[in-house]
């Protein structure tokens, strides 16, 4: 039996997560297909538009095994690190093929990936952003640029996976026609990209979506509160004015200085701002507009470095879903993994394993009220 | 010329607070009238129904001639400590006679803090509130209860003032027909109390209010966002869920394990709960409502322990608005006053003296939209 693991967001499952799981059962047809999904707060700096347990559904309704979540500490990171955290759990979990879409299916991720090993981004020295100093060092180590998105995320899973002694195969998959950042559906062809779909949703023009999503997503998105930054917000804007510099430099990320920077622009703003004007606010040649996305989560959550140190030393493997393929294939995985595998959250372990990403839950929840950990049980589908 | 003070929150200025002016014009008619405001939350431990420059407008429009804001700090303590620090800014800008209105105004309040003095407030023992063992300890020095609220601030007041030297002569006026807790506006008299008007407009019937007070209150009134615990309970919510234990008691009267209960209870609240659920959740024989309310300000602004020493040993008076006679007599009083007095919130202030003030401005602000603070000069009435 083939195990095969993907990284991803689902933020929300549309068709091209639904072609990528038809390309995986035409290449394994007997594939028990695990993803590392992201909780409640994502990568790129911010809240899924819909909770991690629908995501999950969502997910297994499209016929994936096993969904398991990915830590927050993980999230708040650049795409290196987090990349490594995703590729731990993965490997944990006995996958063999890790697929991942790619503007460029055609590189050889491998040899890129051993080309560029000696980066190490400690970029702390240039006067640039971590991610143009990062691109600028894959430039120089390979002889041209890797700049799309998704290209870049690859690199970062191959170069984890290489780190970690490649236990899988690295299976790109051309994305089609939908760049991750593009912001207009597509007329006539059925894929867009998650942010085309998010953007429709602010819009709340989720009729417009229908045909870019499996019905089940399209019926999810109607009956739920559609989140953003725009719910967060005065949340993240109370917090920082209430936090003392001291408790602010305990954050993971912040140091050099940068919560001065954040204090004090974020006292220019005005009492109506939005959460687009303080990242504007805030915003420099060094600070891009997702690493400070990012920051806002860990503000808006208080993640510490210390909590992220803690958590990237003793990972911890958190079960959201799970098919008959997927408990089976999870009760061999079992026995070889290193890591303890949560399948609820009670009084131990929201105080100290999974502290932080019940805090997420429980910020998260006071905007879609829905409890998010406490009483909640992985969902099994049939 | 007299000096006369009171301690007062005017939320709203109603024609009860109108009706003690004209009782002090009518005794003295010279005096200057200078009165000692709690700012945008109050002693009771509750955000302001509108902010402090609303209502130090209406004081100024009903005659006041000096108002100074009180500290947060002392907003936040027991009344036996907040009549202190009113005493002792009183003090400072010269006033000679303390008014205030008393459900038994008959009361000798000199020789009742006579008999009191003794009573240290130091009540941490008894499985009992904090009002109650202070109310029984009053009994048994006095031989009879003093249980009225205005009765008990009085008392307060002139336990203060004796402690300060006795600066003052204390002058109680009947409180006449509203009671402070009455809930319902009593129909043919024209005064109602305090609480039963927010009570109406909490359920948006600023109609109802229209012959209980002054028509600028009734114009300021429909123009303004009124605020409760409702538009802050978000706040208050997410601060709770996203403090550790370790920053929880560093805040001012968390202590003796309340930052445990307060954790826990909270935890155990729905995502849709609201702030008196909350209030219930935490409520002991030891905790009461206005306890916990306070507690719920000192949450909301993050007010440390330190912070609260720090001002009681050195405060300040700040400015909020003046007529012709108030400016002229804090001209005069400024020569002998101790106290910096600030007239307005510069960098420096903001982050040093001004800073638990300036926060309590900055989240209020999040909720009403108008600026405290920066750029916020004393209002002068002519």
């Amino acid at each position: 039996m083939t195990v095969v693991g993907i990284i991803a967001e689902y933020n929300p499952f549309h068709n091209g997560h639904l072609h990528q799981l038809e390309q995986i059962r035409t290449q394994f047809p007997d594939a028990t297909i695990v993803v590392a999904m992201s909780g409640n707060f994502l990568e790129r700096g911010e809240p899924a538009c819909i909770d991690k347990w629908t995501r999950t559904k969502l997910a297994l309704s499209a016929g994936v095994d096993l969904v398991v979540e990915l830590p927050l500490v993980f999230c708040v990171q650049p795409a290196d690190r987090f990349a490594l955290g995703a590729v731990k759990i993965l490997k944990e979990l006995g996958v063999q093929k890790l697929f991942f879409g790619a503007e460029h299916a055609a590189y050889d991720f491998n040899l890129m990936a051993e080309k560029t090993m000696k980066i190490h981004g400690d970029f702390s020295k240039y006067n640039e952003s971590y991610a143009a100093a990062y691109q600028r060092a894959v430039h120089e180590k390979l002889g041209y640029s890797v700049d799309q998105p998704n290209d870049l995320l690859g690199l970062a899973y191959a170069r984890a996976n290489r780190k970690m002694g490649s236990p899988f195969e690295l299976i790109p998959l051309q994305r089609v026609i939908a760049g991750h950042h593009d912001l207009f559906l597509r007329e006539k062809k059925h894929i867009a990209s998650a942010s085309a779909i998010r953007k429709q949703l602010e819009k709340q023009n989720v009729r417009e979506i229908r045909k870019y999503v499996p019905s089940w997503t399209f019926n999810s998105l109607t009956e739920q509160r559609i989140t953003s930054w725009k719910n967060f917000w005065l949340l993240l804007y109370y917090q920082i004015k209430t936090s003392s510099l001291e408790r602010m430099r305990k954050l993971y990320d912040v140091s050099e200085g940068l919560e001065y920077r954040v204090k004090q622009q974020t006292e220019k703003l005005p009492e109506n701002a939005v959460f687009d004007d303080w990242i504007k606010a805030v915003k420099s040649k060094r600070y891009t507009y997702t690493r400070l996305s990012r920051l806002a989560v860990t503000i808006l959550i208080q993640v510490t470095s210390e909590e992220v140190r803690k958590i990237e030393e003793d990972p911890y493997i958190r079960l959201l879903g799970f098919s008959d393929k997927g408990r089976f294939h999870l009760n061999r995985a079992k026995k070889r993994c290193r890591y303890p595998i949560i399948t609820k959250v009670d009084k131990k372990t929201k105080e100290d394993l999974l502290a932080v990403d019940y805090r997420a839950g429980t910020v998260y929840s006071l905007v879609n009220k829905v409890p998010q950990d406490l009483g909640r049980f992985p969902l099994y589908f049939e």
